[in-house]
C-alpha cells in the first residue's frame, strides 16, 4: 500500500488535518446548498481544531494506511464530535451562545435545526465508517462498534449525563469520580481516534490505546485549567463556568499546580507508550505536549 | 440453521415482537437501575407498537434466520425509532406532552435527559448492528450502512427538516413533495425494517424492499387520516395538529376518500410484491392491511 501521508511537525499536521477533514466533508456534503440542515451540519464540523481527526491521520500514517480510508475515519470522528458540541450547547444543556469564537448552531439557525443537525451528524459518522471505501467489512465493523460504544450510554453520552448530575451534587466528588466522568465524556472518543489508524491497518492497537487513554485525561485536566486561567476571547467560549456552577474539577481537587503536574505526568506516559514507533511518532508526542500547553 | 420463529397471525405476532424487543433490551440495559439516562432510554423503547421490530422478525422468519440475530436487529430499529420520537417531541420540535398515551420523556424527566437519551439510543442501534453476535462482518456492515443512510440527512432527519419547513411554506405542496418528505421521514426506516431479515440471511432483498416501500407510504397516509378522523384517547397523542398548522397532507391533497383509496392500492401492491414467499408471507400481508385500518 502506498504511504501517502508525509510526517509533518505538529503545527503543520494539525491544519493539514483540518483541510483533509474539510475536503472529505465537501465530498459528502457539497458547499453552497440552499439547505439549512446540510449547512448547519457543515458549520458544526468546519472551524474546529480537528484534533481528533489529526489523531486518526497520525495513527494511520504510522501504519501506512492510505489517505482515502484515513480521511473518512477522520471525518467520522469530527462529525461525531461536532454533533456532541451542537447538542451540548443547546439551551436545555449548557446553554452556550459561543463556540470556537462563533455563534453556536442554535443561535445561527434555531433549536430544532441544531437538534436535527446533531442527529444527522451522528448518522453520518456511522455512514462513513460502514462505507465500502474504508476497508474490509471486518475493519468497518470494528470501527463502528468501537465508536458506537465510545459514543453511547457507557461512553460520551453517559459521561455527559454524569457531568450534568454532578452539578446538583452538593457533597462534592472524589478524584476517581471525576476521572470516571471525563473518561466517558471525552476520553472514550479520544482513545477511539488514537486507535483508529491501527484498526484500519488491522494492526496491534495497544500502544495507541494507552497513548489515547493518557492523552484524553491530560486533555480534560488542561480544559479545567483553561476554565480557570483562560479568557473568553482566546479560548473561544465562555470560561469560569465550572467554578460558577460549583462543579468539582481536577483543579478544585488537585489545586492549580497539582493539576498541571498531573497533566505533565500523563503526557510523559502517553509519549512512552508510543516509543516503539521511534522517530515516526514524534508528531504525536508534540501533540500531547501541545494539548497541556494550549491556550485556545 | 434452526428455524426458531414460528409463524403467528399478525395480532399475536405483533405482541410477540414487543416481548422479543423488550427481552433483548433487558439484556442490553437491565431493569431497575438508579440511572436516569438508562431509564429514559428504556422508557422510550418500551410501550411502543414495535411495528418496525415486527417487520424485522417477519423478514428474518421468511429467511430462516434465528431469533438471536433477528432480535438484535429488531431492537436496533426500535431504538432508532424511539430516539426519533423522543427528539421529535421536544419543546423546540413538535412540543408534544403525550406519546403512546404516556407523558413524553422530557415531561417525565427533563429536556436535557431527553436529548441525551435520544442520542444514546441512536448509538445503541449501531452498537447492536455491529455486534459480533449479529452475523458476519459483511452482514453487519450492510445493516449499519443501510440504517445510517436511512436515518440521516437524506433519510429520516432530512425528511423531518423538510416537514418542519413545510409548515412555514404558504403556497402549499404538491403530492410529489409530500411523498418525498414522507419517504425520508418514515419510509426509509420502514423499508430498512422490511429488508433486514433478507440482509441477515444475505438473500435477495428486492421483494421485501418493494413491500417496505409501499407499506411506508400507506403508513403515512393512514397517519394523516388518523390525524383527521382519530381522537386523542385512542390515538394516544394529540390529533388535528396538521390542519391547525395549515400543513399540506395526503388528506388535504387527495381528500379523505381519495387518501383511503390510495392507501388501499398501496397495500395491494405491497402484498403482491411478497407473493413469491407463498403462505409464509401471510402475516406480513395481514400487517399491511392492519396498518391502513388501525385506529391507534
Amino acid at each position: 500500500m502506498q504511504h501517502d501521508i508525509r510526517r509533518l511537525p505538529f503545527q503543520e499536521a494539525l491544519p493539514r488535518a483540518q483541510r483533509v477533514v474539510q475536503t472529505c466533508l465537501n465530498a459528502m456534503i457539497p458547499e453552497g446548498q440552499a439547505n439549512d440542515l446540510l449547512n448547519a451540519m457543515r458549520y458544526g464540523v468546519i472551524g474546529g481544531k480537528a484534533l481528533r481527526g489529526f489523531l486518526v491521520l497520525e495513527g494511520a500514517r504510522l501504519h501506512r494506511v492510505t489517505i482515502g480510508p484515513a480521511s473518512m475515519a477522520a471525518l467520522a470522528i469530527e462529525c461525531l464530535h461536532a454533533y456532541s458540541l451542537i447538542h451540548d450547547d443547546l439551551p436545555s444543556m449548557d446553554d452556550d451562545d459561543l463556540r470556537r469564537g462563533q455563534p453556536t448552531v442554535h443561535k445561527t439557525w434555531d433549536e430544532a435545526t441544531a437538534v436535527l443537525a446533531g442527529d444527522a451528524l451522528q448518522a453520518l459518522a456511522f455512514e462513513l465508517l460502514s462505507h465500502s471505501d474504508i476497508g474490509s467489512a471486518e475493519v468497518s465493523r470494528s470501527l463502528v462498534y468501537g465508536m458506537a460504544t465510545a459514543a453511547g450510554r457507557v461512553g460520551m453520552v453517559g459521561g455527559q449525563m454524569l457531568d450534568i448530575q454532578a452539578e446538583s451534587k452538593t457533597d462534592g466528588h472524589t478524584l476517581a469520580e471525576i476521572e470516571a466522568i471525563q473518561n466517558g465524556k471525552t476520553g472514550a472518543l479520544i482513545r477511539w481516534s488514537a486507535m483508529a489508524g491501527a484498526e484500519l491497518a488491522q494492526a496491534e492497537t495497544e500502544p495507541l490505546r494507552i497513548y489515547g487513554d493518557k492523552l484524553g485525561l491530560a486533555f480534560q485536566i488542561a480544559d479545567d485549567i483553561l476554565d480557570v486561567e483562560g479568557d473568553e476571547v482566546t479560548v473561544g467560549k465562555a470560561v469560569g463556568k465550572d467554578e460558577a456552577a460549583g462543579k468539582a474539577t481536577f483543579v478544585s481537587l488537585l489545586g492549580l499546580d497539582g493539576a498541571k503536574r498531573r497533566a505533565d505526568e500523563l503526557v510523559e506516559s502517553a509519549c512512552d507508550a508510543i516509543s516503539i514507533y521511534g522517530d515516526d511518532a514524534e508528531t504525536l508526542k508534540e501533540a500531547a505536549r501541545f494539548v497541556v500547553n494550549r491556550t485556545h
